[in-house]
């Protein structure tokens, strides 16, 4: 049985390879500043989830390859993409493409990895090909999809619970439910067993980015650099934020208000009134409740999964690393 | 013998279907913009060569209906962050999407319409499936490419001719060479004729880019509210002004360098003496000359077609249309 890290240097080589293509190749600021963004680093979940789910069904997880690109790929435009949509000045502690370089080549640079993520897996056979692409094809309709709601969410007064779940799922959790669907057709599994793992990666996906929430307001550490309760800072509509504004009665609403229109002059104040409501309101439990049933619904679709049980078992765990982060 | 009205009046059919399907869908910002974008109309070029190309080899033209479909929103999607990148205010003498919109909407909705082209082949078995999207990514690479290259070129302060031709066969010239070549995959035919079709459609596109150029200049009428001369006035590294620096003296460099750092205030004198220079150094007859040659090999391209002579000739004849604009 493979560990994690076997498939992570697996798919790393694949990736070296593959900017070892891109060196020297014109025009420069395309190709750089794909070459640069990709050397960033990351976790390489997506990628990893492909291999992993080929491996489960028995078959050499090197047929996933391409599909590992096809996602990390994938994902890597949509983060220069949404870089310039969130003005992020920095990505991993390094300067964004779009301010090393500029806007245009950061639009242009995100659309030729698009195409790229795509190709990568051109070197399948018809059937599979046609199989994979549909596929990435309508997880990356959700992904802008989800992106736009989130960039409208911003500017709405009242956005439910729901709507913001419906939002992460397509902004975070689809991609990750994919991965794991190209890794199990590509090791040629059945059909419930491909949408059995695709629903538990885009359930471990909402839970995961619920759990995000949560670190960001009670982590004592920070990640990645990230301030302590920045989501807060920023008024950021996340699920504690929502769930909150629903259960407030109308003078906490008042006093919440009052709150998020506290300048920076006002961090602490804000901060440690943002969260003392969310205290007496107990979204933290709330939010706590519903990434668990996400995580216990994901985990109930590997139960039918015909595959070795160990491998089922270290998937399982990995799950549980992603959403067991302190908080 | 279908007319040019013929095969138009069946893609936009096909579009307005397309359209349809976009009414109420959410988020409205993306599907919107997208529908706004797709109603400013347009030639529909690609389209209806993928349409011709098909009916060339004798197959109904409706079989090369998602092909059309794939490169006309390729296409919008390219004009879409090709506005961004040129910060363009109007499109058909409309507001652009990140006008009426915001650049972020107009990204993200550039981003669904690139994949939504690539998703419109998904009705194609799969092995036809495979060879149209191959075809179609490495002509999106092509153009992610020229795109980039033209907004180089405005930083650099040699480009050669050569370079520029270089650059404007995959801005422009490299789709028309793919719709007309998806179109024939589309009819079954031959890989040599679909090859012959490529580059008669990739040099096409080149005298037509070289033409336009000629028109900017020369044209008494303006075209689509264009200004006469505007490349001029904004020193646009055109065809015309890189043959001028590369043909002239010294002497005549430096008075090219003078007049092109005059600013608003002095439009007529810009105009008229950049003009003077070419008519010098018969900038517009070598550009003309270059237009001919593609022109020439592209009909050369069809000779050795096997397909109805008289629908060759309808080829050809939309080609000398397109180039024959009075300059």
């Amino acid at each position: 049985v493979k560990t994690h890290a076997a498939f992570l240097e697996l798919f790393n080589n694949r990736l070296n390879e593959y900017r070892a293509e891109l060196e020297g190749r014109k025009p420069a600021g395309l190709y750089d500043s794909e070459s640069y963004f990709l050397s960033l680093g990351g976790k390489r979940l997506r990628p990893v989830l492909a291999l992993i789910a080929c491996d489960l069904f028995g078959k050499d997880p090197r047929l996933a390859l391409p599909s590992a690109l096809a996602v990390e790929l994938f994902h890597n435009f949509s983060l220069i993409h949404d870089d310039i949509l969130d003005q992020a000045p920095l990505r991993r502690n390094q300067p964004t493409v779009h301010v090393k370089w500029n806007t245009s080549t950061a639009i242009l640079s995100g659309d030729a990895i698009l195409v790229k993520a795509f190709r990568a897996l051109e070197s399948h056979k018809p059937v599979e090909f046609r199989k994979l692409s549909t596929l990435l094809y309508r997880t990356a309709i959700l992904v802008c999809e989800g992106q736009q709601l989130d960039m409208e969410f911003e500017q709405l007064k009242k956005v439910s619970v729901q709507d913001y779940i419906g939002m992460i799922t397509g902004k975070t959790a689809v991609l990750l439910g994919c991965s794991l669907q190209m890794g199990a057709v590509s090791a040629a599994a059945g059909r419930s067993a491909q949408e059995r793992l695709y629903e538990f990666g885009r359930l471990i996906g909402i839970a995961f980015q619920l759990s995000d929430d949560l670190l960001d307001a009670y982590a004592d550490t920070t990640d990645f650099g990230k301030k302590k309760g920045g989501d807060i800072l920023c008024n950021k509509k996340t699920f504690l934020m929502l769930k909150a504004r629903e259960l407030a009665k109308p003078a906490q609403l008042e006093e919440l208000d009052r709150l998020m229109a506290l300048g920076e002059d006002h961090e602490k104040e804000k901060l440690d009134g943002v969260l003392a409501i969310f205290d007496r309101l107990k979204v933290k439990d709330h939010c706590r409740k519903e990434a668990d049933k996400r995580t216990r619904a994901a985990i109930s679709c590997l139960g039918r999964l015909r595959a070795e049980p160990e491998k089922i078992e270290n998937l399982k765990q990995l799950a549980y690393e992603l959403l067991a982060r302190e908080v």
